[in-house]
């Protein structure tokens, strides 16, 4: 028998405990163990919970419980997560977590403890919810080197652009929609800011190069600015827009990454990923191309993925997952003059002619440009090849220094 | 540094070696270890092989090396590959393998041997090349009990039915076409039969259920039949045709396995599928349903799942990968009895009426059909609902028997 204690008994906690038990016969046979909780840590009361006894609010009664081997961290958040992972790795124990936000701002840190004390620091759930993404690429796709990894990351942002091709919604309203079902928080900032996306797409980057690659070094855009006029054009072009993070890695293991908007094919594999769905896609330089799809959040789902964790963890007490992030000892930034993409401009027609807005576009961008508007649009679309990264967002931004008004610009995936 | 042979220096053979070489540096960084291959063994010379005097002839001089810790076994065949396979397990060594006609056959006898001798069995490879399906069912999916298992499992019918979707080929000349691009051999009967992919869906049944299930308990029919009106039929449904392997798993553990074409909407997953690609779908009971996509087949990427094999092994050298098939002791195939299809029928209109042929089809299959061909059309083309998969077969002999020529008959995936 092995004995675990679960931090947090939101959606996430309840989803291992329902799952533990549901599966019980199945999961200790593919252990050969067991696999007890003993502890539930929340500061709230759960009068009805089946758990009775097992429900503490006090860190330390886990903390100095000898009987314990794997802490599953599912609370959410940086700062008590933060101190009970650390404080659970010094003493040797596995933690298996769902926390997506600890791992992007922390993951080199609680590695290193890890591996220091012999154990094992688990986030399978951590990125595209039941999706195994995670030993995915440190597992199965070991013998690569990753070029690429991209996908759509977010569930919630990937249900509201569904809803606003499918039923022709205004963003606000699939937004309303998303949350009344409970597929958005009331702040949805880190969902429909690309905040979330973003932090897992610093996880898939920092699993793929072997070092940290933190959130904040870079370019994240949302949602909010999609319009019904932006789905419109895109389906003139034959694509649909999705919200992507994406970390193109050169040959020198340098990273240029973003969370944005994207234009892909409609005959791109994930262009049908729809509502809370998650597909990535990864490129090696032996295997070509692969794509892992499947629910991106949900409690079961994301609960399958940590029980695969602790069933990881407890059949191997000792380490044995091999993933280490060092902090990159240079700058491991690539600053996207070399990524190029065609980008999709869509301008106000109220203040100027188009010849004069394609006069400025073309100042800004240079020369190569396509116009997709009709002249019954109430805006201009313009398609200009072949964009740097680097400097998409200063060029917009002389536009408007310009007096162009800006109303979108998104790029399009090759 | 640890030691390996490869037995056969063919596409896979060849392949492994040329991974192993170009992605060196970062393959010893995640084992610990170099990975040496001291051994290459291949009846054939190859004089200009940079492998000089690894090239052996004689299994006996692996054999009695104790050096070798690792045998790769990418010869195909379950002959000398099943007597080199089990002479390696009983010395403790780990064996890595792409042979999907050996595992389908003796899986359970070898991973037995492969028990005892407390070493380990991998065979990554042998489903859906460089996808990593085996590891996603056996290790990420491990919390979740499989419902069901499906999928296009071969990649010369994939792309046979892709050229005679997007390019209007007959199937001789798709066919022709693939065996000049080498996708298909000089002999295509296992591809084209559907063989190959019974081997496949037998492999990922047995890891789903942990009972040997053997390729010729299971109901196999290929692509041959199809023909052109059967993909204008699909298309006026909404649907493409693939060849799928399938298996529905009940609660009690029985199994309904098919490989057979199956009309599939357009919207599904499955459906942008093309060319040599293989996509496998798992149903779990908590997980829900998650998809794995990529090459089904080729050089790299079929290495690229060995040496992902092989690296497990050389980093876990005592047993770690938990597979175990035992023969089941008691029957469970489930003859399909309450698994139920609306079924596609292609009927010739020469010999009879359609009144005379609907009298005809309501009397064996029962009476809830609509038709779905036009007068134009020079055969008649009618759903079927709700037929159980258990008498299928002998129903449409039935018809046959009536003087009624059924020229084709293809599964609808709901």
């Amino acid at each position: 028998m092995i004995h675990i204690a679960i931090l947090g008994y939101g959606t996430v906690g309840s989803g291992v405990a329902e799952v533990l038990a549901t599966n019980m016969q199945t999961i200790s046979g593919r252990v050969d163990k067991t696999i007890n909780i003993k502890y539930i840590l929340d500061l709230r009361d759960f009068p009805d919970s089946p758990y009775g006894e097992k429900h503490v609010k006090d860190f330390s009664i886990i903390d100095n419980d000898p009987d314990i081997k794997i802490v599953v961290e599912v609370m959410g958040g940086s700062g008590a997560a933060y101190q009970f992972t650390k404080a659970s790795l010094e003493k040797g124990r596995s933690v298996v977590t769902s926390n997506k936000e600890l791992v992007a701002l922390h993951g080199a840190e609680l590695l290193s403890i890890a591996k220091k004390n012999n154990t094992n620091y688990l986030f399978e759930a951590s990125v595209g919810g039941g999706i195994p993404i995670i030993k995915g690429i440190n597992q199965c796709l070991a013998a690569n080197k990753i070029e690429e990894v991209y996908g759509i990351l977010n569930g919630t942002t990937n249900y509201i652009l569904s809803k606003m091709v499918q039923e022709g919604s205004t963003f606000e309203y699939a937004l309303k929609e998303a949350q009344e079902l409970g597929y958005a928080e009331a702040d949805p900032t880190a969902d429909i800011a690309g905040i979330d996306a973003a932090r897992k797409i610093c996880i898939l980057t920092s699993l793929s190069t072997g070092l940290h690659f933190y959130p904040e070094t870079m370019q994240t855009t949302g949602i909010t600015k999609i319009s019904q006029s932006d789905i419109a054009m895109a389906k003139r072009m034959g694509r649909v827009i999705k919200l992507l993070g994406r970390a193109v890695i050169s040959d020198e293991g340098k990273v240029c990454a973003v969370v944005a908007p994207f234009l892909i094919e409609q005959t791109h594999p994930l262009a049908p990923v729809e509502d809370v769905n998650n597909a990535i896609l990864v490129k090696g330089n032996v295997i070509g191309q692969c794509m892992f799809y499947g629910p991106g959040a949900g409690k079961l789902p994301t609960a399958s993925a940590v029980v695969a964790d602790i069933m990881d963890a407890a059949k191997h007490t000792e380490r044995r997952i091999c993933i280490d992030w060092v902090n990159p000892s240079e700058n491991m930034i690539d600053d996207g003059a070399s990524v190029l993409t065609d980008l999709y401009l869509r301008i106000s027609n109220r203040q100027h002619t188009l010849p004069d807005v394609l006069e400025a576009v073309t100042k800004v961008f240079g020369g190569n440009y396509s116009i997709l508007s009709a002249e019954s649009d109430d805006f201009y679309a313009i398609i200009l090849k072949d964009q740097p990264y680097k400097t998409l967002e200063d060029n917009v931004k002389k536009l408007e220094k310009m007096d162009i008004l800006v109303k979108n610009y998104i790029r399009m995936l090759k």
